[in-house]
């Protein structure tokens, strides 16, 4: 496995690649790998020869309050999970690499980065949308892997790729979760073990409304009311937002009908943690 | 000549003659070809196996009360044009296939769309670099080729393509003028016969005072009185601005130093033309 930090060398390699006929397969990551990344390494591996994971924890998509400065690091550990797990190459640029000085220019998809996640962090999505613009045209993959575990930034990415006519399929992977249905995260690691404990709140609200409607209940605000009690039983849980929406255009739904996405956020402390599922009736 | 309106047949031919190894040069234009356009094609016949113009009056980078419904089209003469001139094809999307319902997502470049033409046309550049955009990844261009006539055109596409990592070389081609100097332009069909006469004080003042700065002038404030007095002495000329700038950066200068854009904006009636001249101290 290669580790490579300059942009031109990248580009190199994928010329190399490209020019031998091999398919790419792209893994973006902002490293402090868990079992989720590499499900997507997993996926990749089966659809194409050749696999390029990019670590890089992106300042653009943070706010100002908020945690790029302590997001967890450990490059020596994801080098080694990446390695076992068969990807070919490393892109781990710096900062300066992928925004020189005056760097000016952004990407930017309206309407669906203004609701669910968008609306507590706001140029959130403007920093993802640039930063996989960026990458895409770096690597130019065949096909990219993303988490369903982040929902809107999958659905805003397809709709980036649709509206901008990009050359590369996006295939996204289902959320992979620890033993006690918690969503896996780089930021659990954050969590007191009460604050742990606790978390495990949010997949099963999930799961129970999924049985709900599964009965038959179609009534979008009785599902809602039903995760925020649920939620609510731990004191130490504060609901930034639970919502129904359908699951491509992320619009508000009232009625359960079609692919609903039911998303929500929850902090335990600073820690904000984000978990969905997708029902289809 | 081949005449192509949806975008996943220029794709598949696009990805033809890129599998038979042929380089691809790419004049995006308006239409209303003139010699200007034809400068570019020739540019790119001599540098590319291939070369695709795209016809396309993009309705984003119209203001509100801009000229987008008048703007002169006339498809039948420009393919005329175009064949004759060795294009291998056109690309001339209708909008909805550019922008289809429910389009949401844009490419903007900060600071140097804010300047020159930037003031009086908010938007007109995020217009411009998300409609090129959607043409780079639909043609995949190796160069692309853009007139020298649109200075801040040029500029922001340059600082686009290398802050975002695009693959494609952009290439300025030099101002085409009519034998009296004016510079050509599409727009050039709205004047009366009066104003197009006074238009020719507009490069007439920019190559006045491309002598002043070689006979030694380098105060900037005296080139931009001198040519606002001049364009003056045309009574119906309305000056929307004349500045000096950094030809890269479009960071106003004071002392004509290094490489200085002179860029001007004038209004005769409703028609509003530019002009501009880079010199080199």
């Amino acid at each position: 496995m290669r580790v490579i930090e300059a942009i031109s060398d990248l580009k190199a390699i994928v010329r190399t690649q490209k020019s031998m006929g091999r398919t790419i397969g792209f893994v973006p990551t902002m490293g402090y790998l868990h079992e989720g990344h590499l499900s997507l390494v997993n996926m990749s591996l089966q659809n194409n020869d050749y696999t390029i994971m990019s670590i890089f924890v992106n300042p653009t998509q943070f706010g100002p309050n908020e945690d790029f400065e302590r997001y967890p690091r450990d490059m020596e550990r994801d080098l080694r999970l990446a390695e076992s797990a068969g990807v070919d190459v490393i892109f781990a640029p710096s900062v300066k690499e992928m925004y020189p000085d005056g760097y000016k220019t952004y990407v930017g998809v309206e309407g669906i980065t203004e609701v669910l996640c968008g609306k507590a962090r706001p140029g959130h999505f403007k920093g993802v949308t640039t930063v996989v613009t960026k990458l895409f045209n770096i690597i130019e993959p065949h096909r990219a892997y993303f988490g369903q575990k982040d929902a809107q930034q999958a659905a805003v990415i397809k709709k980036m790729v649709r509206d901008l006519n990009m050359n590369v399929e996006i295939i996204t992977c289902p959320i992979v979760r620890e033993e006690d249905g918690l969503a896996m995260s780089s930021r659990n690691v954050y969590l007191s073990p009460e604050d742990r404990k606790s978390a495990v709140v949010l997949s099963k609200s999930l799961m129970e409304s999924e049985e709900l409607i599964k009965k038959g209940e179609t009534n979008g605000g009785k599902i809602r009311k039903y995760i925020i009690d649920r939620i609510q039983t731990e004191k130490n849980a504060v609901i930034d937002y639970v919502e129904l929406v359908n699951a491509d255009t992320l619009e508000s739904v009232d009625e359960i009908k079609g692919r609903v996405l039911i998303a929500l956020a929850v902090k335990f402390g600073s820690t904000r943690l984000i978990d969905n599922i997708i029902v289809e009736v």
